[in-house]
């Protein structure tokens, strides 16, 4: 017997046929002889028309009033689920954040976890309940709601996993688990068995949002055994965990991050501290940058392209402006029509030659590289977005054949 | 500067213009000096939603779990409030039951309230935070959120105001006050400056329900002045207290009550017990009853009528004829097509003949009477439905003169 806890998203408990299917699910693992414990998120839309019923009132409402009317919806949804099992003849509760003592920060809208009481959940466990919780949500030190922002209910469902010391947490999605590349983009993408933290985190980072880097790191933290896995298909998922035994495959997957843009500063002078100044300004603007490619010295002049979330080009490009002068460029381009494309693999960095692959995939494909990015275990390259599904492919047959 | 507790019920709130308009009235109230509590209902139709997701799912859903899921459409309510007063720029906050210690038994779905937490309110109020909290909602001491049942919010609002030591707590409703008759039904209807806490019970039980009992018992036992007024024209409503100036009066109100059935019972022998047997076989099926009326005895037999609510007439008819053999009564004679008439006055009790003018304008009307109750502040009737409106005009124009 064993302590599983199942995540299910908004689109897998959107409506009562798919809540029914969820409770399936839910109801074998226990009658398997697990204790279980669920967490979910709100159904499909709620979200979205809480906040349209909120905009119609104040369309800049505090994050604190926010929080208290958006909690809202994973109540609805734990509710109806426990309701489900109810009509199965099982024994369950269903249980809010501040119910199983989800504490967080007080920064509303995006809080952080800081610790998750086990008590209350372990006293129902005893009694050989199942136990359905809210994601996405907790409280502060005053007692007030606060929500977990982007991938908060995989982070509450991990969080849980870590302090109850489960033994699988398993985040139910609408795919069949970690691919190779994406299946819709490129055809014969393969499932993964097994994936590294590591190699998930490059992922996701890439923009493969299976899950959200915050729930992988935590459970690379706490070494937390994740499972992810389909709620449509009855079968096993991609496992992640520390160390996977797939140490013939040098690449675990390709992936596409299409929400980048990619800015130039140009005639630059060639002296020290120049790169210091442009990203100091753009850190004070709170903006992350990603890919960073220096030219070489020439005339006294050197350029410095860098690329940024596609949402943060604006900014980014206002603060340069605001400090031409201290910068001391002469003209500044901009491209959203970029596109980043990434291999991952944690046995690539025993592996010479992997970069050199990627690279001639794309000379095959005759797509142009715009600049070159690697760490120990991903190779990524910026290429115009036009030519991203035909470098996804060429690049996916030459590591998977297929 | 007084502190007042405001409550509006679901239609007051039901779209975002009627919250605006709500938040209106909490602002002036707020920026004429006061501390100022409002308790909120669920928005119009948010309950029946609710109740239909739910029973899409499981028909016959855990009292717990059905709990857990309305009480989100109060959370829904105080934050959009919170949100239309953050837009007038002033200082709130929401609160939830929970968030307030209102701490309940564990009746689900009609928990009785134990106590109210002042404490979080007042440290809100301390920092002129205009308070915004859920009705009809609680926890009890397994910290499972419970729901108050008919009248919840009416009640949340007394308590809080009876454990704040409120100067007033105002009911907004959808009329003015409390009325002399229904002004649907009886033209020259006439509202009330202030009535007693004793008139007003008797007048909800009469089926004029504009607060529901459990409040007014709780604000006279407490000594809470209440006030009910309307959230839609801004003037004085009725206030309700435990002695009225209005001495000279005798009767405050006349009411009408339709959802009520007669049973008779005949041929019952005429000795001691006969009563006591048929009234044991209703309590124990809990079915309350309340005008009673025995015929003289005759042939050694008599009669014995009493009404019922509506809604438990069957249940009283299977019981009655379950037993037929140990009460030994002949035949059993129900009607639904009757109502109950009453005036009601605390002034009553002083002035003989009150009784006497009502039974004369009936004979005015040539309404026929079947049953007559009286208490120290209340003479009720038993007429045909079909003369209902007739009798209500009647007994208006001759205690009113309109």
């Amino acid at each position: 017997m064993a302590l599983i806890v199942q995540k299910f998203g908004g689109s897998s408990v959107a409506d009562a046929e798919k809540i029914r299917r969820v409770a399936g699910i839910i109801a074998d693992t226990y009658c398997e002889g697990h204790d279980v414990v669920v967490v979910l998120s709100a159904q499909g839309d709620t979200t979205d028309e809480l906040l349209e019923k909120a905009a119609e009132i104040n369309p800049k409402p505090s994050k604190r009033e926010l929080d208290m009317l958006l909690s809202t919806g994973e109540q609805i949804s734990i509710s109806l689920c426990a309701m489900a099992l109810e009509k199965m003849g099982l024994p369950v509760i269903s249980l809010t954040g501040w119910q199983i003592g989800l504490r967080t920060n007080s920064n509303y809208g995006n809080a952080r976890i800081k610790e998750v009481g086990a008590e209350r959940i372990r006293r129902e466990l005893d009694q050989r309940k199942i136990v359905i919780v809210a994601g996405f949500q907790g409280i502060n030190k005053f007692d007030d709601i606060t929500t977990l922002g982007r991938g908060g209910s995989d982070t509450t469902a991990v969080s849980i996993a870590a302090s109850m010391h489960a033994d699988l947490c398993q985040i139910y999605t609408d795919v069949e688990g970690v691919f190779t590349a994406d299946p819709r983009k490129v055809p014969g993408a393969k499932k993964l068995d097994e994936i590294t933290f590591d190699e998930m985190l490059e992922l996701a980072s890439l923009g493969a949002q299976v899950l959200h880097n915050r729930s992988v790191e935590m459970a690379k933290r706490y070494g937390v055994n994740l499972e992810v896995l389909s709620s449509y298909v009855r079968k096993p998922g991609t496992i992640v965990k520390e160390v996977t035994s797939m140490e013939d495959t040098k690449i675990s997957g390709v992936a596409k991050d299409s929400d980048i843009a990619r800015i130039a500063l140009l005639g630059l002078a060639d002296e020290p501290g120049t790169a210091f100044r442009i990203f100091r300004v753009l850190a004070k603007s709170g903006i992350n940058v990603d890919i960073i490619l220096q030219s070489i010295g020439r005339d006294e002049t050197k350029d410095i392209s860098f690329t940024v979330a596609k949402p943060d080009m604006e900014a980014a490009v206002s603060a340069l402006n605001e400090n031409k002068e201290v910068l001391g460029f002469n003209d500044i381009k901009v491209s959203d029509k970029v596109c980043k494309i990434s291999i991952v693999g944690a046995g690539m960095i025993k592996s010479p030659g992997i970069a050199a692959r990627m690279f001639e995939a794309l000379y095959d494909a005759n797509v142009n590289i715009h600049m070159i990015s690697t760490s120990e275990i991903k190779v990524s390259v910026l290429i115009d977005e036009e030519h991203a599904d035909l470098a996804m492919q060429s690049i996916h047959r030459k590591f998977f054949g297929i």
